[in-house]
């Protein structure tokens, strides 16, 4: 509520001080547990079909809870590749498929599947004011309680693969400028939209854990994550180099291993990590 | 049907010595003329509400027709005034209400105008790739019959102030980007669009007349454009330098007069002229 | 008067309809004749030190009959030399000590002289909103009644060289962006500049005449012109291939010659031929 | 000679008025005739393979007189087919054979067509100054005497569909930035590159034929460029719909007929009709 | 001394064994303490007005203490407001207003005070060249002995919202281009200016203090800071959501307690912390 | 192997949680010791001449050992100079001999030296999609074993001065897009190029050593590292002010000592540091 009140540089300056002094700066948590949100709209950012993946447990706790989920991802997906016989336009039809499938095994609609279209590994390339204005139109019109994202770092930028950290960095600028009713005004005079800010942040991150505040227990749902992963046949395990869309019993079950090995555990019970933020999106990254 | 049996260079090659010979370079003609048409989608891509406003007579008699008619303008229009007391925020809401009002009196409903809400005045130093596969998206999206759009230029370039060459240029690239299955996959794997060739052309223009090789007889729909016309109180006349939401009485019959004076005459009958094209986009300035 | 009544596209139709009636498309000639012209601001836009020197003529009279004439150059003119011992900073040094000594032979005083430091040859991979900006500024602190530039070109867009091009559209367009307070609003609410329009315009070309529509006597101004024209030792001559700052006797002799073999005449008067425009920038290439 | 020894406007002023003195303004003709051209470097820069078609005829008769003929093709062609079974990579490698072929055919070696690989239908989106420099890279190592291209146009700008259009601009800028040592000095500095000047240009259009001022007598060559066209499989006739890497004997008649159909004649004689331009690249739209 | 006589990577090499074999890697401190500086040249680079207020009080002591301080600023800070009534021209303003007040409190002057005039929130969006071109000018201009910037980090890229983003690193960027001389030639050909290589940097933050080297006291300026910051009346506190350009007498009180509240403390005394830098621009994030 | 197997997101999680189980996050090695390595091809990337010069021993060593080494620079390196007589063209060359002259001491011949040409301190303005095509093209013709580069970082972005930065950055950024078939097509379907996979990296920096993991002991090629720095007479030391084409025997004897003290030592032994990482170029930076 405080935040509110305050702007800019001042606004740092200001709400700093004062959240140093009621120890605030220790590391941030939700008010109420992410095991007990529910009626929230979740909004995820990624740069491919399966960059939610690494959230699927928690994506189908909060669908079971009662919460909206819809993803967001902003390239087609149709580069990554190692089968030679696969065109861009069969692996972007591919990849969405196979998104589709590992949605509904989350129990998350189709239709709260938004692909922005960009070419896989070419993300870097646009024309940055274009993305960060469509990545505002979605938050404006979707309105999130929480976002998930590619963690764009905390106090310094996180290095990521090109793709990943344009859709780090340009969540991150999106999330900002989506709040301010002077920014983009084209979508508020024109489509009707508002301005609207993110309270919520759930930061997701491949390999460097260490600025995780966060772990959600997913105990009741890794089977989910697991059938939900191992419908991205073309991604990994066999069928990156060789895509077979039915693939065998044994491509299966191999595939299926292969996700069941990325789940990591804390004390002893399946975690998935994130570095939680809530506050103005001017400070996300501190 | 012989154009879409060749491409590229050598379809100019082919196509034209064929029409040459049959002497097809004569000023092209509809098959069916215009104040026939029907059942047929209509889509006006210009840069500021008003662009269409050249076309009103055209449009109305159009849309009376039982032609589905739509206006997509690329700008809100928020920077030209001569009212130091309006700001960009608002001139946009007022433009949006004029064309809405201006629209109306055509026939054409509300949901019928697209804004692509790029900022007036600055549409030259946009991406030319997003602007382009915006346009993309809405031709495959409305499959239009028919393009009215700022006339590029026959032969040579046409100048243009600068918003309005952006839109005539860019629709032009457009149109052609659009008939392509290999361009903007992501329009086509994503969202279930498919590519689309735009068949026939009316290109509009303010000053320069030479061109035109069409002259729609408007006769029966004068009173629609002037009273279209004269809801762009923001645009000239005396609200141009003093905005006045409430015009009195006099100030309505002034912009009436003004537009009435735009209206040109053939033969002693109203008219509209235009640079009609059927063919491939590839040669539409050819 | 009346064009300030109208904007935009309503305007054009508007205006052009109203002068169309009063027989205005007639060649556009000054209310006042150049020759009689007297305390006006006059702004000349070029590429390269030397652009000036098509209207060396017309701007030394100017300058004799008490108007206060600026240059405002695009480019350093850092490239165009055939001389292998040149490096691009000597020729930017020799190209601005050139044009100071050709405007003093036209009692342009030096601090009339603006460059904007561009490097020559790559004027056109320049941001074209940074450029456009930077001549709005210097349009909003001048304030012109006449503004000198490339010709853009009058219906169709005029071909020309690369960097002529750039100075030319981009003139045109500053022209423009230079009238609406919304655009630029740094400069008005940070440097305390106001909007400008530009009533009037004198288009210059090198070699294309076919649009020009005066012709300025320039008798009683050829010895300047002459004087001018052979200070540019580095532009042609003996010194395109061979620089020499001390050009010898003979050198300066055939310098002379040269330029004096510029001077068009006409009816056996020597003159300098423009397209001359008045009205809204809007329209300036119509 | 005289053209060498002055520049930029200067040069304009003088070079113009000094031909204009001697007549030479009349249309421009090679000093040598076509047909008499021996031991030159030809270089066509295009932006689709059979952008060259055009020029076919005359491109064999040059060959066959021991001329050296080099094909610069920007794009590789990968957009533009309506077959719904071709992918980007297939396309680009059929329209490779295609050409190649057809360049065998007019006894040019396969080694001297360079494929510059930008992607189809997305030129104009390039960075200018990067395509730019690859061109004036070619020009330097190739040192033509003669540059056949896409007309940028003559006084105006002339209208192409987009890519074209890019070809024939930029091109045009290459011609010109390739004369400047002190442009693009790595080239020079790093890769043992000179800047060179082109002398000769021959222009090449598709429909637009007004500004053609010579016109080259193919007699002799029609069969070798029906020939050559023939091969273009992909991109006109039967295989634009449906590829058919292995014609028909009646389709392979078909496309033979259509090739045949689109030579010109003149006087009873086959020609291909060319600007030819002489002089410095500076004014080579004049 | 010796730092000058290196360069680039060798330069990098050599500097850093010598200062590593001298010790000079401990944390870099000042010849003369800041508190003792006087007649040297201070230029602060911030992204909004108030991004100098973390360096308020370290300001008036230095410019009480004899020093010539400015004050560049890349935007006007005219979209961030939460108050729905206010215009981007009329936030400019406001924001001007408020920094004269602010400065005038340090006793600087308001011609210290420079606006460069960009969008607020879009500053990442402009051209980076530029940017840095203009930021380059006012390094060359200033001469400044120390520049106060936003850190762009220390080992890692610092993460900031995105317009500290770009003052960061484009305040970097600047004061390494600034000292090369054949780096933006035209500023010296045509305006005058000279090559610079600044000297020392204080880097500010604020809320990420890890990398600060020195602490400031500024005791004795307490009020001045408090006094300066409490005129951003638009940026915190009341008139955030509801800007009152004259607030209550309470509405102040809030305001100044608000500023209190954000000076630190170190050992009991007020403070404000840096990191504070000094030699190559090469090398200051390392 | 195992990693070849995965892709994109959803190998980073099943690959890490599979090192992570088997304890691979402990810091990598080569399978082979480097001063094992032989036949193996070395491609190193920098921005300035000289940017290798922190390998020379490294260097050195492989090509004593049968290894071919590249080494790709991307600037001429023509803005460096604090000699006030020495123009950009000049510069370029003197710094092109330097190189050849150092690389010849460690006995890699000269065509194994690759220059880009771009201008020096202005790389990050460049095209960067331009930029990653021209490096991924020299990627896929060498096919390197091990690639030589600026570390862009672990786990955050390495903060580095401008052009380094670049380098850094783009230079993973083209080992990861080269992989792909799908990318820059244009390189693999008209250029004969195939996609490659870069398999190990050695990162090297000027001053922040904490990500180091492996130290090359360079004892033997001291003398080498030595005489090949010390012909960077341009780059510092007396002839960074001054330059002088022939140095002194003082003068060389200071540029050897210059040399001498840039090496580093670790338990007494001449060394060269680096972070070495095996995998895929998708994660490079974790």
């Amino acid at each position: 509520m405080r935040a509110l009140r305050c702007s800019a540089l001042a606004l740092a300056v200001a709400c700093i001080a004062a959240s140093v002094a009621r120890g605030q700066m220790a590391p941030q948590k939700p008010d109420v547990p992410v095991d007990k949100w529910t009626a929230k709209t979740i909004m995820l950012i990624g740069a491919h079909a399966d960059d939610d993946a690494l959230s699927h447990g928690t994506l189908a706790m909060l669908q079971a809870h009662g919460n909206q989920v819809y993803v967001v991802t902003l390239t087609t997906g149709n580069v990554g590749t190692q089968d030679p016989k696969l065109s861009r336009m069969q692996l972007a039809e591919i990849r969405r498929q196979e998104e589709l499938a590992a949605l509904k095994e989350l129990g998350i609609p189709g239709d709260h599947y938004i692909n922005l279209g960009y070419d896989d590994g070419l993300l870097e390339f646009e024309d940055r004011k274009a993305v960060v204005e469509n990545l505002v139109r979605w938050i404006r019109k979707l309105r999130p309680d929480v976002l998930f994202a590619w963690d764009p770092g905390k106090n310094y930028q996180r290095w990521h693969k090109s793709d990943h950290r344009a859709a780090a960095y340009l969540a991150a600028d999106a999330a900002r400028a989506a709040m301010w009713r002077l920014l983009f005004q084209g979508q508020i005079t024109q489509e009707g939209l508002k301005e609207f800010m993110i309270p919520e942040y759930m930061f997701y991150d491949d390999i460097d854990y260490q600025d995780e505040n966060i772990w959600v227990d997913i105990t009741g749902f890794v089977e989910q994550r697991v059938n939900a992963g191992s419908h991205y046949t073309s991604q990994f395990g066999p069928g990156w180099k060789n895509y077979n869309p039915n693939p065998t019993d044994e491509e299966r079950k191999e595939m299926r291993a292969l996700v069941r090995d990325t789940i990591r555990t804390r004390d002893g019970r399946p975690v998935e990590g994130f570095r939680y933020y809530r506050g103005l999106p001017d400070t996300l990254g501190k």
